[in-house]
């Protein structure tokens, strides 16, 4: 089996698709890597429901994982120089599945006017924070130069799409949802 | 209900409180994301505590919620132009509200002379993380211009606060506090 | 007891190894700052091993325990300016030293020819995520002048280590390891 570690990286310099050599701060592996980042405090979010229950766990768990598989094909479009061809390309639909996902769950909770505490069960709480970090992946692209303009579209609806599914599994799971006070 | 996702953000650019128009990486938006990160891992940490029990558990998980509603606050005060007048303002007392705690918690811990690995029980460990994603955030308000000296002291002496907070909470559940080895 | 706030940072400068002032978003600030998020990481990770069983265990918390300690004689390397000398110096055989663990941990495990969702086990996913925080102290390292080269290796490799011991806790606690599909 080849070897994970090449050893290529240790001057801190790394390939994008297709071998082009860059800094390992270059906006690109900046965005690449926060979206991994993500992806991996998605996976921590949903070690939390094992072992649980609830109606609809497992088209949730479908779901996440989906979004889990998309982060990754978002990483690689980043990954890809913009005078280059992209293997995959993300569609205006992936960004549409989001916002059906979010109106479906939303017709389920209480409506919202106010923020609310990060809080309740441990999942949602690692949802929440996958939706901060998700956000910092969407401050980090925003420096990338001629970005495929629905890659930004997708990382934004996906902060919400966190937000709303971090609501959705504390109720399912009676985590309590507390509502930010104004007096302080 | 209002929808949550507006797309008004698709294109890279956001707004601040009365609506000024900046890009997603200006620096007040980051130091507030940032602290929304922090929240999201304090919301974490405070999941971990769910079923367990020790004395004085109500007064210390309320004094954390406190800290994540004036984290609002605080993000509010971010996201402010500094030629706009601020709703709320963070004052001196917030900053020794935390002190007076630390004070309170360090009396029952054994003294430090050296680092602690962070270890022990999960609230303890996400209270250290927690702790970095402040000092995080704290180096990201460095950045913004004219913004209120408060904001940056009460952010720098969060992360002490945390750093205490993990502790305690390891010394109330019995969680293992591992000193650095000096030789290696 | 001395104190732990001090107050001295409330300015948004703080002190290097030796003394010097730098502002909080010096760049060795960064990138050891980053090293304590993923050190914290680390420990969040292994609370989560809490308790369970599996034949090796006590060894894989060991070795985690001592990334952990060298983690911390990087940042004091990472905190010393370059004009001073480190009290201890990260050598060559460190990296070797991850080099052979992730050697011995790889043969256990099934041979991989593609991208894993960050998944399974909790413990599992906080080493994802701690590998990714790696990699971002790794970026962060890049912008620092006249740094130790070792250093950057260590960084780089250690992401590798982290990326198996994450694959190695799924296998050994029944975590699912779940390959990147490619039709999506
Ligand atoms: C972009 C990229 C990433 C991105 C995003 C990936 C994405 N698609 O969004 C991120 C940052 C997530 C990433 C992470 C990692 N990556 Co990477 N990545 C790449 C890169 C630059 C392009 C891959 C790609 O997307 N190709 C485009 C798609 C369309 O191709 P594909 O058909 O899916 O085929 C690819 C995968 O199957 C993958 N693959 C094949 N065999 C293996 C074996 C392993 C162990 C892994 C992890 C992947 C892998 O490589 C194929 C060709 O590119 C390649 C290097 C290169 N220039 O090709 C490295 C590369 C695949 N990555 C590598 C490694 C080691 C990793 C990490 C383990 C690093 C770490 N310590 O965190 C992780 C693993 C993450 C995980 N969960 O599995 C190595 C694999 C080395 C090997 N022989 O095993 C490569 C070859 C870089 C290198 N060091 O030379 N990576
Ligand atoms: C700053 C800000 C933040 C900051 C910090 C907030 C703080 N106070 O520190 C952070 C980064 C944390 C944040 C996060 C989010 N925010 Co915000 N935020 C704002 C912003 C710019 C100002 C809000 C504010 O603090 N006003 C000042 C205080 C004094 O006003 P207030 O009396 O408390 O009243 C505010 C709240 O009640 C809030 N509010 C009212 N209804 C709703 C409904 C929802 C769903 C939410 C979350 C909030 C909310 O808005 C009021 C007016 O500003 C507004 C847009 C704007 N320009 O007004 C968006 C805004 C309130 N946020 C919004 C959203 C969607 C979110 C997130 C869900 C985004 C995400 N995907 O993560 C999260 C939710 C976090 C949570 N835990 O609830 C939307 C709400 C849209 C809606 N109709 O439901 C707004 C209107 C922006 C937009 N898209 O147009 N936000
Ligand atoms: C670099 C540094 C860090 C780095 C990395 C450390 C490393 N070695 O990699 C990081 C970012 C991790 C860090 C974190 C923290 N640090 Co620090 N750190 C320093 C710094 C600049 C150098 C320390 C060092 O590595 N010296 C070199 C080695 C070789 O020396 P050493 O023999 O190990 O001796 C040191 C330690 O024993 C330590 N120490 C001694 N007593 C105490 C007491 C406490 C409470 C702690 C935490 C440490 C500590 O300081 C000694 C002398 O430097 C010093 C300030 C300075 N200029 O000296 C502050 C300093 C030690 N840190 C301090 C603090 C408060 C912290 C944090 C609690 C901050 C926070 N809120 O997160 C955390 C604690 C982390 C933990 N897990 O324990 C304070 C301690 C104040 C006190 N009197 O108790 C100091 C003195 C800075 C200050 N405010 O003036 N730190
Ligand atoms: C809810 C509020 O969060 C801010 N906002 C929008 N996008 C981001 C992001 N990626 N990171 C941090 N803050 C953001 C805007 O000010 C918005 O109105
Ligand atoms: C404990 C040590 O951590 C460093 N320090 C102070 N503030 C921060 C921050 N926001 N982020 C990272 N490191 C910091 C200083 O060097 C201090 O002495
Ligand atoms: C696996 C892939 O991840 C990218 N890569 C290498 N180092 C880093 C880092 N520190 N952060 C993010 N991405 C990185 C490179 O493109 C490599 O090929
Ligand atoms: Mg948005
Ligand atoms: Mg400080
Ligand atoms: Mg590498």
């Amino acid at each position: 089996m080849a070897r994970i570690y090449t050893r290529s990286g240790d001057k801190g310099q790394t390939s994008l698709i297709y071998g082009k050599r860059v800094a390992k701060n270059d906006a690109r592996v900046e965005a690449y890597g926060t979206c991994d980042e993500a992806n991996s405090m998605i996976g921590l979010a949903l070690s939390f429901l094992d072992g649980k229950q609830f109606d609809g766990k497992d088209d949730f768990v479908d779901v996440l994982h989906r979004v889990q598989t998309i982060l990754f094909h978002v990483g690689a479009e980043l990954a890809t120089p913009s005078d280059k061809e992209v293997a995959w390309k993300l569609k205006q639909e992936h960004i549409e599945e989001l916002e059906k996902q979010i109106d479906q769950w939303d017709k389920e909770l209480p409506p919202l006017k106010n923020f609310i505490l990060p809080s309740g069960h441990s999942a949602s709480a690692a949802l929440h924070t996958a939706r901060t970090v998700t956000r910092r992946a969407e401050r980090a692209a925003v420096a990338i130069e001629d970005a495929n303009p629905l890659v930004q579209s997708y990382i934004n609806r996906l902060s919400d799409f966190l937000f709303v599914a971090a609501r959705y599994v504390n109720q399912q799971l009676g985590g309590e949802e507390r509502n930010l006070k104004a007096d302080i």
